[in-house]
């Protein structure tokens, strides 16, 4: 599989597989380019071009087999395997994130609940029980955790990824409001609640004018 | 101004405030694009490009001023002005979001919290009161909403968004695990958290081979 495929193309694939999902629950079986095109408001040359990147899918003129596409697609996101989550920081969000059970669906287990806040060791989650972040180490030595979730301020977000890092965890969903880029060896993938919010005001003054 | 800009250069745009804002607390008072560059990990030339496309901001070999660039970047954004907020669905992610006071730092005040769940009715929330989404219309004539942040299972999402249009609120901020682009004169920002972990775990996957 060609290594080189732009994040721009990445970042398209998830929408993909969501609507190839919402077909396969509708019970359609096949769709060519130009159906799937107008769902998805996107050109058909787009859609080729951008599953071209990963040896085509379609047959011409006979469309895309969608349990097919939807199952290749799957893989390439890594989806129809399993992988372990943490979060880090039992606030609002980090138990929204903890307790959101669609994304054990697409493989992602959320296995742990850590914080540094001792008033709320032992407090229940779904069926997640908050620990204390000294407990981490511990933890990882016992459980195979792939991707930590990060949704502490951003005062002690740094710190906690390069703790998270040298204790071999290599992913990390960030949810602080600081980007992490300089840390080593670490795949990142950001979450910027605010920097959102404001692409929304910007589209808004726009829209007005 | 031209309105052309991409929408490429305009979620950037967020960024460079956030870096300013953090130049600006450190007391740094005047920034050249190299060292900008060098914590931003973005090239010199990208930043003097996506800066062009609002009219520059900087001097040639006397770099920008932090303050001026911080707060001509928060207009271009629309953050120095107030955004009145509305989330629906108070579940978990909908009560870490009304609960997020960051927002208001960057002009996006909450201002209500509903919910179609009777049993959350009266329920507090930082200084909210959740309320029953029928007593929205009514809310929504007292009150001047701009943004309805919806934080809502994604059945209902479309059904909702509507309503929310139909009651002149033009801008919805989506949590919800859809699409809503079929909806006109609303401008709409997605935060696909689901997209999001999948991106993460395409990279991750790539990160092994």
């Amino acid at each position: 599989m060609d290594k080189m495929i732009s994040q721009a193309v990445i970042r398209r694939l998830p929408r993909y597989y969501r609507y190839l999902g919402e077909l396969l629950d509708d019970g359609v079986e096949r769709i060519s380019s130009n159906d799937l095109s107008k769902r998805m408001h996107v050109t058909a040359s787009q859609i080729r071009q951008d599953l071209n990147n990963f040896g085509g899918f379609g047959q011409q003129g006979y469309g895309y087999n969608v349990a097919y596409l939807h199952e290749e697609i799957g893989n390439i996101l890594g989806v129809n395997e399993t992988h372990n989550v943490i979060v880090i920081g039992a606030g609002n969000l980090g138990q929204a994130i903890a307790g959101y059970v669609k994304f054990e669906k697409h493989g992602f287990r959320i296995i742990g609940l850590f914080d540094i806040n001792p008033e709320l060791k032992g407090k229940r989650v779904r069926d997640l029980t908050i620990q204390m972040l000294d407990d981490l180490p511990e933890f990882v030595k016992h459980n195979d955790v792939e991707i930590a979730a990060l949704t502490l301020p951003k005062t002690s977000a740094k710190t906690v990824a390069m703790k998270v890092v040298n204790l071999g965890i290599h992913a990390i969903w960030n949810f602080a409001h600081v980007d992490l880029d300089d840390i080593e060896n670490v795949v990142i993938e950001n979450v910027h609640l605010s920097d959102s919010l404001m692409q929304l005001s910007y589209n808004i003054t726009q829209h007005k004018n």
